[in-house]
């Protein structure tokens, strides 16, 4: 069994069994990067790049489905923690966790790296620095805000890292959509796949799960039907649940 | 009785008991101009202007909402049917049909009115020139391909009749959302409400409604929720058969 702190919690991930290690009171993943961790088409030979991956959750999710999977984190502390989750996981091979800032990606990665990733997975803050209410916790605040990397910090790392038609996935809030594509078009990014993610049938997307590919033309947006959170009754939907690696309590 | 031509049809629209003027053959009304008609939000003091209004289904559907409706066909013989429609329904006070090329606007509109209307109305072509298969029907094609006005001169037309803060409100072709968003923030728009029209719960959106503000900032859309065309029975759905003015046949 893996040593884990006093205040950190071993969470199950219904996925092959693996399991995570959380701090309490700290950042913890949400639905959002299950969400984005199961949106893109992998392939075995994928070379994949995760930007800012918190706990680890992505890597830990989709590990089995790409050839490697390197993730950066800045916080040297979740850094440290996602690294004790992948050895617990025994994806040492498969998943390297990078700690430094993405802003300077240049540095981070060794230079035959950069301009060869297959696809690169963000999960970035959701809003500006100095919107809102900001956490007092430092990992939850630089996970929501952008407190370190903007959104035009992390479209432009992913540009750099990624090979000409490579694909990059991210989850965002749906308000800033016009914001992501005008940020995508000036790094050279076509939209090619859209699904919004609402709350239930009756309210309006609050998370967008984007796909877009490193060079390309615009006007070819492929839409998904809209993903519902909730059902009519209040519970979770079946989709969900099925992304959620749940269908089985379900029936 | 309007006096029509042979090949002319009388269609009932569901709303207050007017009726419209349609040519066998030619371009007719679809959900798509219904369900934009009733998109924005009219105020009674509102000066509305629709680029492209064909058979003049869209000011035929909410004239009784504002102050006065400019409606601008480039087809001559669209044009005059349509001011036999709205002359048919006594609507002549409120509803000025005007034969022209809004690519050229500023020669159509007395220069007291660019710049002063508070929505501009627009259902443009959806497809390029030369993509897919145009209709032998010259109205058909000039209302489905861009044979005449492209999407950035139907966005640099609204933009040069709206006042300040007025509102853009359109319908297009989803896959095309992120070249709309593009060519909005190039004529200074601001995307403010986007609903997504499905087929169905299980497809993905083909449509969007969008509505944007002339002058503004970026990040602040609002989604509403997906709007479902046919239920899992086949049937329209409520919301549509409202839309319709059919909700009475329903329950």
């Amino acid at each position: 069994m893996a040593e884990i702190l006093s205040d950190e919690t071993i969470d199950e991930l219904n996925h092959l069994g693996r399991k995570i290690i959380q701090k309490r009171g700290a950042f913890r993943f949400s639905m959002d990067a299950v969400l984005l961790a199961h949106f893109p088409s992998y392939r075995p030979s994928d070379s994949v790049l995760d930007l800012g991956t918190g706990t680890g959750i992505v890597p830990l999710l989709m590990a089995e489905e790409a050839a490697h999977v390197d993730a950066v984190e800045i916080d040297g502390e979740m850094a440290e923690m996602a690294r004790r989750s992948v050895a617990m996981n025994g994806l040492e091979e498969k998943v390297t966790i990078i700690r430094g800032d993405y802003r300077e990606i240049d540095d981070l990665l060794p230079s035959e790296k950069i301009g060869g990733y297959d696809i690169v997975i963000a999960n970035p803050p959701y809003y500006k620095a100095g919107s809102g209410k900001a956490s007092r916790n430092e990992s939850v605040r630089i996970a929501r805000h952008e407190v370190n990397a903007t959104l035009d910090d992390t479209i432009r790392a992913a540009r750099l890292c990624l090979r000409p038609r490579g694909r990059l996935a991210m989850i965002h809030i749906a308000e800033r959509l016009d914001e992501i594509i005008l940020t995508m078009k000036k790094y050279d990014f076509a939209v090619k796949r859209i699904r919004l993610v609402q709350p239930n049938e009756k309210k309006g997307a609050n998370l967008v799960l984007m796909e877009a590919a490193a060079g390309g033309k615009s006007g070819a947006v492929r839409f998904l039907p809209a993903l519902i959170v909730y059902g009519e009754d209040g519970n979770y939907t079946r989709e969900i649940l099925e992304i959620y690696g749940m269908q089985s309590g379900y029936e």
